[in-house]
């Protein structure tokens, strides 16, 4: 049975803005870096060689929702699923909290991609490894 | 008749990535500053005094499609809609573009807060005046 | 006799740029992470009240040297060092390397303030317990 | 006789934190992006195709001195000129005022580097043409 990635994560102070919250844009940064330390827990890097071809993943879509406030060096639970694998795109869903309030609902989506260097990046399908050692995670 | 607000913006190179192109998250900043634009253009500021409260517009929800990407020191020309004005929130839609290539679509919602310093933040309505003069970017 | 704080840091793929390396004014985020955890393993906070005043170390100087380049999801080993206390000031020397590797060599300066909200932020004397706690960094 | 080069810039709301003023940090994206404009404004990009070489401008040393705060939306004005043209290398130095008042100064200093993917970066000469038409801001 699947479960949720999770992570933890404080608030750093130049992530705040001068309503002394942090700001909304800092949680895709948040978001993305929870993306991929799922990734690196299945070892692999958002970033790799992987059967000669060099993948990323850029998003073609991303959105949260923002339920309640975080504040400098709050620590935030953060849990990410996969909610669909495509095949050649990842959708993830997260929740952010703190202390059991909740904080933001987010939602990413990423397409794998070849970005060798000096060629267009084009779509490409999820190598078969990579798709059946994230199914872990499938919501 | 309404027209939406436009604007530009050079993409910086801080705000790439090693893929090579505009990061996602900082789309949400330049739509952030589209949207303080727009609201600078009618007279008033994203965190301003109106009527002996301390208004600011923290975000709710935000969201943005990637249809393609934008490069370091590429210009994206910016369109910034209201789709509704609520009794206290506005919502956005901002379209991205660089020469007619479709680039980006995002929308934010923003809530009118009164936020005091050393008071809880919470949520009030519209002043009447600039709900009336923002009705201009009505979409 | 004093040691070093030393933390560690992962690249973040959103602080990297299309020269395919972390950027540049990224280091003065993680160098202000560092110093904050320097600051709560002391027991404190850079944002906090003490003896009934509301103090922040806002940065009056900061300077980075960049040795060799950090990449996406590299490990970066930090030590950050005090190199002197001040009567209302600190000065950090902090130092980045990756598996031995120098990366980079950062100093900080900040000034001890009392930032009431509406008030105007004025430089106030270290509190000397905080001063006691952090000579254990001092170099 | 040289001048600086001037330009202005908007403190954008992202760029506070949570004690109401413009984060340090940020300030070494403004002055990133005002040397850019500078190479700009001679008529070549920061990362440019030049006699057959892909020449980038990564920075080896930045520092900035804080005299008093930014805030949001305060309009920065921005006096950037060159202090030395080394041979491979270009150091900057900027002040931030606003409305007669001093901000800020820093000073950056850039090394000239071949950027050919999939190459290991390394510096070379800065070709004759760019030194020649920058000497105009040379202070």
């Amino acid at each position: 049975m699947s479960k949720p990635f999770r992570t933890t994560r404080l608030v750093e102070f130049h992530d705040t803005d001068m309503a002394g919250i942090m700001h909304f844009a800092s949680f895709f940064h948040y978001m993305e870096s929870a993306e991929h330390e799922l990734i690196r827990s299945v070892g692999y890097s958002v970033h790799s060689r992987v059967d000669g071809q060099l993948l990323s993943f850029p998003r073609v879509a991303a959105s949260c929702e923002f339920h309640s406030p975080a504040r400098s060096e709050d620590i935030l639970d953060i849990e990410i699923s996969i909610v669909r694998i495509g095949n050649k795109s990842l959708h993830y869903q997260l929740e952010f909290s703190i202390e059991g309030r909740k904080v933001a609902t987010g939602k990413i989506s990423s397409v794998c991609c070849n970005v060798e260097p000096g060629q267009p990046m084009v779509s490409v399908p999820l190598p078969a490894e990579i798709k059946e050692k994230l199914t872990r995670y499938l919501a």
